[in-house]
């Protein structure tokens, strides 16, 4: 993805409709991944962790909810269906007398796929293109199957606390590569959502792809692509782990790494904790962070996630890598983490440019 | 939706990459309108009625396969989620073996949402605007959630089948109404998806609008839109009752409408059977043809579907309404049909320039 990371004006113009939305935009608040070891069962196919979606989804309602409101109001909720009880859930009457739905939810939500999609992607190949196989065009069918039926799931999650969500796959509004890096990604429909008071929950989706006919977009590029077009705030990375380690997390001597800077040539220095044998050329120091990708992942695993999320502080966002559901995720979800304290566990980076500037 | 009906050039020349790649499209053989009513159970909220789907993906199936293949191959399912079967299902490692899927799958297909998305849409209104009322607002998100799970569904059915089907949402891919009539709707990725091999799976959807903020785009209007745009060879409408009745096919008396011709100016006239009440001016006969519409139809109901396919007819497309499931809806979407022969049940709809230059 490198090659196309530094010319956030070349993704601009591709798109001239979101050009002039976007002036009219108030400032994106936030852009959260979802990450998907987070919300699913990453040993079970296609199964959702319930336990940690619902205490994020009221997580991301909490920090929704403006400061004043000392006594929050009861949620209403937004999914009305069937299996939500018969009849129908009676907050639809209770709606009626609501004035406003008071909420400060200028927020994108991404979700990766978790144990949804990758194994379909992974079996057939889709990753690697060439539609004209019938393996590779199941595979398409069958992905996509996967992880809107996760997407949908997270939007009724979040519709239930009150959030007015709406799906919409990368796919669906033409998101496409070449050569797996974004060609086209039209953002207007998803500024216009943004403008209506929507928070519009993507996915990382099987799209076309202008020289391989098809691959897979993971959640963590949508997330830059979005990052540049909109300059959120800040950008929060929920996931299973507490944040970045220095070697795999399953390992007892794992170190966490509080804050990592990065300049404006893309290189990384870990700043907190101050590590003796990170000393050197920051090359050095990027090795020594040991990742692990899952087997099934095709999207690259924890290796992009952090250059992603590296590219993202270059532009001046600060990026916070958290555990979902802890009281450092909501308190990060809420916009309270500046620096990074030592009562908060996770994972900042952040462009030189702002550190040096403090 | 009268005064657009007229403008396709205005309609294709909103959306001038999908001018650029309808050249190198090939014809669209069909536009498929799978109606609410004959894929869920209509007075039960949120239940789709199992057996018409899979008959209906079976008809479809049929339908691709060429006429050369005598002795169908095996259907390999491309839907691979957990629910199918652990281990999933083996046709993963059948489609290795598959040089070719061999289907003309040059469909569109567009769904109602019968039992689905109806009910949270008039209890809000979303089809009457309003953004700023909270109710309005989680009418929508509550609409949606459910007229995507039923897609969601039908995309697994035609999976299952083997049919390499893709959900796109309007309102994902951004399209918009100006006080209920089509503003914008870019059919690019429908277009592309085309291209690629796919079959569009569309649905009417809660939509945004420039004048009363949002609204419900039916079905209907979606199909006409794409016939406008994509011409295809014939156009089927799969219902729950054999075709169009000139009183509620409940009514005993009720008697099936075999042809209707469509003249240049939009008017109607019953060629088949001769009704003797039916000679005189054209609005008499429209008039005769009483329709009902189900208190929970935000989108017009059976009176939009018959002028909705007016217009289709109106641009030499000729329009098919049958019931789904029935040896009449698979020849109709075998494209067997031309005239309406005896032994054919259904209402045929076309141009009378068309039916004049038999």
């Amino acid at each position: 993805m490198g090659d196309e990371a530094g010319k956030p004006n070349a993704i601009l113009s591709s798109s001239s409709t979101s050009d002039q939305t976007l002036r009219a935009l108030k400032p994106l608040r936030c852009i959260v991944k979802l990450g998907g070891a987070a919300i699913t069962c990453k040993d079970e196919l296609e199964s959702i962790n319930e336990e940690n979606l619902r205490s994020v989804c009221a997580q991301l309602r909490q920090a929704m909810t403006p400061c004043k409101s000392s006594s929050p109001a009861k949620n209403l909720g937004m999914d009305w269906s069937r299996r939500l009880g018969n009849p129908p859930v009676s907050t639809i009457d209770e709606f009626r007398n609501k004035q406003a739905l008071d909420l400060d939810n200028n927020f994108i939500i991404v979700h990766g796929a978790g144990s949804f999609g990758h194994f379909q992607a992974s079996r057939s190949g889709v990753h690697k293109g060439g539609l004209n196989l019938p393996l590779v065009k199941a595979g398409f069918v069958a992905t996509r199957i996967s992880v809107t039926s996760l997407n949908l799931e997270i939007v009724r999650g979040l519709a239930r606390e009150g959030i007015p969500s709406v799906g919409i796959s990368p796919f669906a509004c033409g998101w496409s590569t070449c050569q797996k890096n974004i060609a086209s990604a039209d953002a207007s429909q998803i500024i216009k959502a943004l403008k209506a008071g929507f928070v519009p929950i993507l996915h990382g989706d099987a799209v076309l792809d202008h020289l391989q006919d098809c691959t897979i977009l993971s959640g963590d590029v949508i997330i830059r692509h979005l990052a540049q077009l909109l300059m959120p705030e800040y950008v929060v990375f929920l996931t299973d782990v507490l944040g970045v380690y220095d070697r795999p997390p399953t390992d007892p001597n794992a170190m966490l790494l509080r804050e990592i800077e990065v300049a404006e040539d893309g290189s990384w220095s870990i700043v907190k904790p101050n590590l003796p044998h990170a000393k050197g050329a920051d090359w050095c120091i990027l090795h020594a962070v040991e990742i692990t990708i899952a087997a099934h992942d095709t999207t690259g695993g924890m290796e992009t996630k952090i250059s992603e999320a590296a590219m993202i502080a270059k532009l001046g966002i600060t990026v916070y890598i958290t555990k979902a559901g802890t009281d450092h995720s909501l308190r990060t979800l809420k916009g309270e983490i500046h620096s990074s304290p030592d009562d908060w566990l996770g994972t900042v980076i952040r462009s030189r440019r702002i550190s040096s500037s403090k």
